[in-house]
């Protein structure tokens, strides 16, 4: 099909929207390893996983045969206020770079949460309801997680409880604000409603707290409540179940035009948008039915998938929850204080690392100045404000763009584009103000990551 | 069509969306009033107009008999990437207000500026680049304005040069930061660059500045500067006439699906959103086809359409503008200290204002907590965070909803959702801290206003 013929957007109708979420693992040949026990090393059952998330989620999260999982109506109408998200065909942009490439992006921030964690947060919150729970705890860092929760809880009429890291609390009083409007209760972290935070603020007076810190917060407290679940937006192989919507709207959209990606473009953090992108495309190179290009982009400063090592590690800092095995930096690392931008998790969802160590996907790191850089180009020509995150695919994108330019191919590239970056404005300030600077780790300062990688008997790196 | 067969969201196909602006002007048997040359109180001609405003704009403001309006190719284009805007059917709203009413928004804040304020401002730079112009300069309060122009500008690639009132670049800096990822020159007013910022600085040294003095500086900058014009955001027929995109999308979506609204809400601060919407809707009623009720909507705390006087006025407090003839408070009026959101505009452009007077529309005006409220319990159940000034069109559209409640009356209700709440959280907060208050003017408060309004031969009100 012609280039003039592709709109400019392409929205799916309410009626082609995914009836079922489509779980990778189905088709993987190399199943993730199970999410271990800390104390045992053996596989959680699903009565451990059960006593900290919701019981269906439990189910989801240890389903690994099944390859499509009914979407329930409840969360089909939130999909319907929220979704489709429109697939975009970036003309601006390749008219900009002058390059035969075709480029288009799956744009998921045009929703109040301004990202793509709105789609688990809801199917969630729903099981959460479903099961009669009271409410449900989390914790957030940049905030766009506890903002879709906050939003989907509310929608179920369900309590929510953030946890957010002190320094955020303080320095982004607008995301907390916005959970506020939708009801949820956000405690800064550190806090003295734990026995976790009351350790800590008497062992580190005046920290701002970490997300490590937060999560044991949330987790503590969702066990001790009657009636409440600790979830999360990232990580685990629910989150990539539930966002593969992201990719099967995508596949679906570019169906309807016969176009076929060359490359699949996402950034990556714990893997929730790479792995919703990329996952029906997987699938079909898992059964060997077409082949794809995938790149996972992830930040010079915390690069799990390009220097981790897979092996299993703690999900948290606080190594309260089970060890899941990963591409890790150490359940310790945290990235340099000049990281902008969010993808500053230690370690990788389990299915995605497994993909990348059997050779299915590609990665690559990115400096964040270049990152900027790429994100207000794509501003100015696309009119839409990235989030730092979605930046970095937008990075990638643009150099796999400009390559085809050198060699006169017309690739079909498509990438995620996460979310906006309406609250991340003091980055793009110390951009403007030329006062962002990048930060590449030693092998020496990784290593004092790789220390804290539990050891034990077939847990070798 | 029944409940069910109408989607959540109605998006137009690329190909249906508008090729030519309405001007309502043409279907007005009493014209608005023309502009004056403040020092001649003659009417203004072409070449003074041409003065301060692009050329083509200028024959556009004129311009009150062309029913149609082409759009030019390269603004459709821009058209394509930001919009369509979606037309969302208020299921959820409905279903918790337990109203048979129908309740539809036109959603104007999915795009990076945050508001409708786009549609005009691509078309100010375009004709701005079309002439030849080096740049243009305007002035912004909250900001919605001085983005979407940063945006049309840097697309263009077009100079931009916004004078922001100095207390909302302090007190709004990620706002600012938006205008400078597109390239404009963010200087806060009033400011050492011109002599009336000069002349007020040394009268009031420390001052936070106002609308008005940066409207002065803008528009001394431009008459000063080779190769620069002035732009501006609402009042102006001009801005009317673009903005008619948003009722020209609605009538189309509707009349896909045979709905016939009964009600049509818009807020209203200098008209451009109200304006835009009603536009086909009222050329309909005004050429007696059909009949709807047309309701503005603005605060308690700025009444200009529903305790103003209808009369020639000044445009800017700064009295360098021409006068128009609309509803106004007098151009010396400012709201009260407590008033959160925008619609602070002493007057109303000049199209509306007559079209009110000849009985056309109503007006009604409500109080800031009561709006909140509505906006947070939208927010809750819809799924987006609205601006302060879209909050009171969902007031109102909630209030008439609950009258259908209790007539039991299936009635459609169509409202406009301007743009997004995402810098507004300041707001938000003094709301959800009890610190909201409201504030009705007393007839002396107005009286102060209105002495200031020009006293000339037929004139008087």
């Amino acid at each position: 099909m012609s280039r003039q013929e592709i709109p400019y957007k392409i929205y799916l109708k309410e009626s082609e929207m995914p009836r079922q979420w489509y779980n990778v693992r189905a088709d993987m040949k190399n199943k993730p390893a199970p999410l271990l026990n800390p104390a045992t090393h053996k596989p959680m059952t699903e009565e451990e996983l059960g006593a900290v998330f919701c019981d269906e989620l439990v189910k989801q999260e240890l389903d690994d045969t099944d390859r499509y999982i009914d979407i329930p109506d409840e969360i089909r109408d939130f999909y319907r206020m929220c979704r489709p998200s429109p697939l975009v065909r970036a003309y601006c942009l390749e008219k900009k770079l002058d390059t035969p490439a075709h480029i288009y992006y799956k744009f998921e921030g045009n929703n109040t949460s301004g990202s793509h964690k709105l789609n688990s947060a809801i199917a969630q919150a729903y099981y959460a309801k479903k099961q009669g729970l009271k409410g449900v705890t989390t914790e957030t860092g940049a905030g766009q997680w506890g903002t879709a929760l906050a939003m989907a809880c509310s929608y179920f009429e369900l309590d929510c409880q953030v946890y957010m890291v002190k320094v955020s609390y303080e320095q982004k009083p607008f995301r907390r604000e916005v959970m506020r409007t939708y009801g949820a209760k956000v405690t800064p972290s550190p806090s003295d409603t734990t026995a976790v935070g009351r350790k800590i603020l008497a062992a580190h007076p005046g920290t701002g707290g970490s997300l490590g810190c937060a999560i044991s917060e949330a987790v503590e407290t969702a066990a001790s409540k009657q009636g409440y679940r600790y979830v999360l937006g990232s990580v685990l192989n629910q989150v990539l179940l539930h966002q593969s919507v992201i990719g099967l709207e995508t596949k679906a959209a570019l169906d309807q035009y016969g176009i076929v990606p060359d490359i699949i473009i996402g950034c990556a953090g714990g893997g929730s948008n790479l792995g919703g992108l990329i996952s029906p495309f997987m699938g079909e190179k898992l059964r060997g039915e077409k082949d794809y290009r995938f790149i996972a982009v992830e930040p010079a400063s915390c690069p799990s998938l390009t220097r981790g090592k897979f092996a299993y590690d703690f999900c948290d800092t606080g190594m309260v929850c089970p060890l899941a095995k990963m591409y890790t930096l150490g359940s310790g690392f945290i990235p340099s204080p000049n990281h902008a931008g969010g993808l500053r998790y230690h370690g990788m969802s389990s299915t995605l690392s497994q993909l990348y160590h059997d050779g299915y996907m590609e990665a690559v790191s990115v400096e964040q100045t270049a990152v900027f850089e790429a994100a207000e180009q794509f501003a100015r020509v696309e009119g839409i404000l990235p989030a730092p995150e979605s930046s970095h695919a937008i990075k990638v994108a643009m150099d796999e763009a400009m390559k085809c330019k050198e060699t006169g191919e017309e690739k079909n590239i498509v990438f995620g584009l996460t979310g906006t970056g309406y609250f991340d404005m003091v980055a793009y300030q110390k951009f403007h103000d030329g006062q962002m600077t990048d930060y590449i780790p030693t092998d020496e300062d990784l290593q004092k990551g790789f220390d804290g990688i539990p050891c034990f008997p077939g847990n070798e790196f």
